[in-house]
């Protein structure tokens, strides 16, 4: 599945490169299982596009009715690459709620 | 430099695969030469990193003091590929605003 933080953070799905639907399951089960009122889908560089397509299938899919995009956030982050230089890359936060 | 539509739609600027400075500048020109309020960056489907990308450079960049980002909107579009299939795709609105 779909990596974690920990416990505290749970309610939080950051978009990588697995498969596509792992992410999508991953916002199921924490709006469903584990009962989530909000659910924060996070990214950063090339899989900003992606997080915006797990947030357009969920609000597609069944969950779609009761799920709305409750706010988009979008910021920079510096981090030095594998030669030591600092690097900005583009973030995004988008956070699911029940309705 | 980056594509408009036409006059009316002439604070929106489309983000593509041209360099990526382009629509950095489109939007410059748009706030700056144009005196646009309000200018709007488009894009789709894997373009959407690009959009947060030109967006977080102006907010870095010279205009990033008098502009704020006003709104983002996500939603998604259908239409039919090369083989007549229909496809979707996600898109993105961000408006950016002088303060």
């Amino acid at each position: 599945m779909a990596e974690t933080k920990n416990k505290k953070d749970d309610n939080i799905v950051f978009i990588g490169g697995k498969p596509f639907m792992n992410y999508v399951r991953a916002v199921e089960i924490q709006f469903g299982t584990n009962n989530n009122k909000e659910v924060i889908i996070k990214s950063r560089g090339k899989f900003i596009s992606r997080a915006v397509d797990v947030e357009q299938v969920i609000k597609h899919g069944p969950l779609g009715q009761n799920v709305e995009t409750k706010r988009i956030e979008t910021n920079s982050e510096e981090f030095e690459n594998q030669e030591g230089r600092k690097v900005k890359v583009s973030t995004i936060e988008i956070t699911l709620a029940k309705k």
